[in-house]
């Protein structure tokens, strides 16, 4: 009966779907599934996709992958063509859909396909006649490489694109693509804005919930194949015993979608697990521990993907304060970890208690004399910008710097200086800028390529992504931040995919195929981070945040402990005018830079404007490319970025209607806090910097209606994600 | 169409209503429609209830709680009977369904009802006929009456309850229905093992979730009409206008669903918020802060339920730090809610830094000289018991003890004493213990009639729950707890209710009205909490739990700052015997118990064995009423604790598949946890007091495999809920 094919079937299928949703709001749309959203395609296109996708051949033999890969197309299929798919042992009708490797499927051994360009992850899709008869193969090396595939089909029934004549072959461009958590082991999140962690560790190793298979498919979907689960201000506890067999256990259910397990390494952890007196790297009861440690945890975890470490930044312990180099403390885990074929991820994000001229210059000054000096299996993980993910940064010197040192590059996902999950801000736009800059230390050396090995030989290629996953109904917080955790995923797969597609296919995939709504909304998203950045921190200013919690603005802090904690250590405005010089009559820090590079950032002239004031203190009246003068110039931008928001909703708005009721209501309260929001930032700024300016608002642009005392005595309280505002605990009840 | 009466059509439809569910695992039962889960009816229920609710006539002007009762009935009706059901304004066939007011319905008002006993909050079900039709009326005087008679209608459907000749007249037994929440401004909440707080106070007042309705509505349902929104370790935070601003948001959706908010004041919140230099509760400039806040409160929520304290308890600030009384701090806030209708509910959980005789007695000994001194809106929330929420405590010595002090009880919901979520353990059984106890102040001066007010003639009277709500997606980290929301709901609303009427009826709404497996299920709620004080604290013992988070054994924990932190305090275990002297050779607390309940408890011989060391230090080799030592009875009281835990695993195994898969494999798993935590219990609690009672084990009872150092070594970290145990705070990523 259920696979009738009648238009009156179809119909009654279609009214009675309707009626059960209507009549089980709980099942309303709720962005639980995130982009792996397999509503029934409408008739048209029903009519089309069925014929490609009448039946499932899949291997006898099934690994979990494959059984995962063969699910997720029983259920993508029948919930996208709307009827159960025919699963068969050989292909008994056009339209067939055949996966497999060439050992587990005869049927794919029997096409003598070349994959040796796919490696041990890429998949190929294409469209042949097995029999006589129409068929998609979708082939690979290992099992993996068609789960890949697997979601790459899918994907291309979500957003409607053709699926005859198929060719297509597709392979990773970096190896390692990774979603970091900063999740604490009591369940919160640093930096979170999602809820609790997904990880529930008081109850692994026995229950293992579902949401964390679901988590696996998303990210699969995606190509990411790692997740370091535990936070980088990271706590020894994750090494002992007991946590390493909840981590097992929570290994073993991401393993059948092809993601690898990491954990955090705190490099005081012998010493605080009372095994060692001492955490120096280059004592041998210390390398022991490490190297039991790694024997113990490859034990329990074959696959351990290997550890990444914060070490001698922001008070946490490292190397350093044995008077080692950062060289000594990743050696000395790689050492342990690389008979297990495991890997260590350093951070350079580093700055040390003592101040230094310029913070911008200090991981390049840390690393670059230790070139050389790492182990193979060790890759240094450094973030896009040289500070600290702001909504702007130019690139970080260190890309180029070390060319005998795997470089990986760590995006933030999760939205700590943009808006948390309540200011809309696709990030995609942000992370291409960073990757298609050309580093110039060699002929097309951009980012990308630096980091893919393609500028020099690394043996270990990465992407990291700190992630904005959450228990939050929706995982992400909010609908358009899942944009960002597929976007990642996407780059990281692939990073000369275009933002702008990468914006279309997933708000295909998430929301509707209907153009009148996705023309509108792709441009929503490709504008929104760079309203961001025109409301926060306009001309390359940054790092202009309240304290704490990074919420609102707080140009004006100046009193904390240490001088590049506070805001105005980065804008430096005066009565002359505005920005941090770091050009050779200030830090110098644009020498760390390829030489190009660095002549390029050393004239104001050629300076783009958009990074002016991170390399130029610029007097307030010099003018602009506009004709405007920077003051003028400051007071457009931000105000640009107010009114961009205000057009954001006022396309959302004009869009209720092409989706379901509860995300437009959610999207719609969002951009409105947003818009409040991004005026807060404009307001603020702009009272405080007119105090050294002292010039007036250009015609056609109001003054912010307070005094800066008025924004300086707004304090928030209880933000999420502030890792130094819990509430006071208190024993009992 | 989608009227079809045909079996086919009811055939298809719920084949396709099958598909659909199994082609989006996404949509597999969760658990998050608690007992409000209106699937279909099995065919043959169908038929008949389809007779009785073929049309709801619904007033023509709604309130929003009239609206609630009719979206509630609608939605109820079409998932249980599978079809859309009529609505109509006039009976226009037999099977109607009627309700309303006579305010508000011309058809209620017709048929001139004697409404007279039902007060504002109950409600009338009745068969009737309306012009020759068979119709079903849900009539109240007041609109939140028919919104509870509508769950009370649905609810006779769900559990397959005739719904023919009705005739059914409720009203509530106390006035204020109340859940505590101890949840934090930042989200945490203290002793919840459910995830995270459902109060997302960053996103108030803008956005208020879907899950917030979701709540109400499950309250609603159960006749709970307040909620106490934060912690009472209280923030003063929660009395700014920022703050208020949000809990207004808050209100106004609990609003409909005849919930009243609720906040807990923290009483050196004047002094905190800097609006005067003392808290001190006499000083007239306090008054006036308390007073104008009042006013403020009521201008943004004007239902305000009023204010929840805990004072000079467990280092929160109180009246007595100003050498005030308990009434002088409670009358203060009264005054300031009185003429708004507010109340003030202070807390009798109190006990000071200063050592105490006898922690049992200190509420007793602090409130029983002021009876008679709070202002008429003053309640006294008293937990059930005299210390703290254990497994088994006799009543508290305060029930009857304040003729003139209007008392209610406080429950707790959340398992922070009996096993977090993972462990089973049905409360009903101990709640309708307590609420049964005669206090012997009066005749029939049972505990519950104390608190309803019939044995005083107190004009405020009420329940409280300390809830156990959270954001994990089944509410209450785990599908059993959801019941003891459910039966605090229930028992609040009428506490003549049976514990086992109360689980039949949940389970059947829950999981299934197949009897084979509601017989065997309410048959282990039943014994649950039976179990749990078998295998924590037997025969009277109490307060053994592990220090802070209360996870798992600690009875040898002794070097806690204040003598009645610790275990030791509470078992007094020697070579001698063990257990609290609380005659008149020890502490003498049981004659703060009416003479003839004295009596019995200051007597070895006539109290009873379940509370016998709370009362009495008793000796190794004392006789039992089973002829056993106190001893050998001790080790047959733990195993019987741990073998009703696998013989409750054994009966959950044998249901596999008479219910979904996600939520059996859930409780199957939790309940090898508890069989596990059950056996960690019984064996370090008799290792431990082995070592002073230095007596063979009885033959067929195994000794601990461990001597009790190893379980002393035993260290939990980062258990949910746990106030002290938070990750180390750090700042940046």
């Amino acid at each position: 009966m259920l696979s009738g094919r009648t238009s009156v079937r179809t119909a009654i299928l279609l009214a009675l779907a309707a009626l059960l949703l209507a009549v089980a709001p709980a099942r309303a749309e709720d962005g639980y599934d995130l982009w792996l959203r397999y509503r029934p395609l409408e008739a048209p296109a029903q009519r089309v996709y069925r014929a490609s996708a009448a039946e499932l051949v899949a291997p006898a033999q099934r690994s979990p992958t494959l059984e995962a890969a063969r699910a997720e197309l029983e259920r993508g299929l029948s919930g996208l063509l709307d009827r159960s798919v025919r699963e068969g042992a050989n292909v008994s009708q056009g339209g067939a859909i055949v996966f497999g490797t060439p050992t587990s499927s005869p049927a794919i051994a029997a096409l003598n396909l070349d994959l040796s360009t796919l490696g041990n992850e890429g998949y190929l899709i294409r469209s042949v006649r097995i029999g006589g008869r129409r068929a998609t193969i979708i082939a690979a090396n290992a099992d993996i490489g068609v789960l890949y595939g697997a979601f790459a089909y899918l994907r291309l029934v979500q957003t409607r694109a053709s699926v005859a004549d198929l060719d297509i072959a597709s392979t990773p461009r970096v190896q390692r693509r990774i979603l970091n958590h900063w999740d604490n082991l009591d369940g919160t999140m640093e930096r979170g804005y999602s809820g609790h962690s997904i990880f529930d560790w008081h109850r692994y190793p026995d229950w293992v919930d579902q949401r964390i298979t679901d988590y696996a498919r998303a990210n699969a979907s995606i190509g990411i194949n790692g997740a370091v689960v535990t936070n980088v201000a990271a706590s020894a506890i994750s090494l002992t015993p007991e946590f390493i067999a909840k981590a097992a256990a929570l290994a073993d259910r991401l393993r059948p979608y092809g993601i690898r397990l990491y954990l955090t390494a705190r490099f005081s952890a012998p010493l605080e697990l009372g095994a060692v007196d001492t955490a120096d790297p280059l004592d041998p009861r210390v390398r022991a521990w490490w190297k039991a440690k790694a024997d113990e945890i490859y034990r329990a975890i074959p696959d351990f993907g290997g550890f990444l470490v914060k070490a001698n930044s922001e008070g946490q312990p490292g190397p350093q304060d044995y008077r080692r180099t950062h060289a000594d403390g990743a050696n000395m885990m790689a050492e342990a970890l690389a008979p297990h074929g495991g890997i260590v991820m350093w951070r350079a994000f580093v700055y040390q208690a003592e101040n230094r001229r310029d913070r911008h210059m200090q991981a390049y000054d840390e690393f670059v004399p230790l070139d050389g000096r790492f182990l193979p299996n060790v890759t240094v993980q450094v973030k896009n910008g040289a500070i600290d993910f702001q909504p702007r940064e130019p690139f970080h010197p260190l890309f180029g710097a070390l060319p005998k040192t795997p470089t990986m590059i760590e995006f933030q996902i999760t939205k700590e200086y943009l808006g948390l999950a309540t200011n809309m801000a696709f990030l995609a736009p942000m992370w291409e800028e960073a990757l298609d800059t050309d580093t110039r230390v060699a002929d097309n050396a951009t980012v990308a390529r630096v980091v893919d090995g393609s500028v020099f030989p690394y043996a270990l290629t990465g992407m990291a992504g700190v992630a904005n996953v959450g228990t939050d109904r929706n995982w992400s917080g909010s609908h358009f931040d899942q944009a960002n955790w597929y976007a990642f995923g996407r780059l990281a797969w692939d990073h000369d995919l275009a933002s702008r597609a990468i914006a279309e296919e997933w708000a295909r995939m998430t929301f509707t195929n209907d153009p009148a709504f996705i023309t509108p909304v792709v441009g929503m998203m490709m504008g929104s981070r760079e309203a961001v950045v025109n409301y926060m921190t306009p001309l390359g200013l940054g790092h202009l945040m309240a304290t704490g919690h990074h919420y609102g603005p707080g140009p004006w802090v100046s009193e904390l402990a240490r001088p590049e904690w506070n805001p105005v250590y980065y804008h430096r405005a005066d009565r002359a005018g505005i920005g941090f010089d770091r050009t050779a009559t200030g830090s110098n820090a644009v020498s760390q830079y390829a030489p190009p590079v660095a002549a390029e950032y050393r004239d104001i002239a050629r300076t783009p404007e958009k990074v002016l004031l991170w390399f130029h203190h610029v007097p307030w009246d010099r003018r602009m490319a506009s004709g405007r003068t920077l003051w003028d110039e400051l007071v457009v931008k931000y105000s640009q970025g107010v009114s961009d928001v205000a057009a954001m909703r006022a396309t959302w708005t004009g869009l209720r209607g092409r989706i379901d009721d509860a995300r437009y209501e959610q999207v719609a309260t969002f951009l409105a806090i947003q818009e409040r929001e991004a005026q807060w930032w404009r307001d603020a700024c702009l009272a405080y910097f007119q105090t050294f300016a002292q010039r007036p608002y250009p015609d056609g642009y109001a003054p912010p209606p307070h005094p800066v005392e008025y924004y300086k005595a707004i304090r928030s309280r209880f933000v999420p994600g502030d890792p130094g505002d819990t509430a006071a605990p208190f024993r009992g009840g």
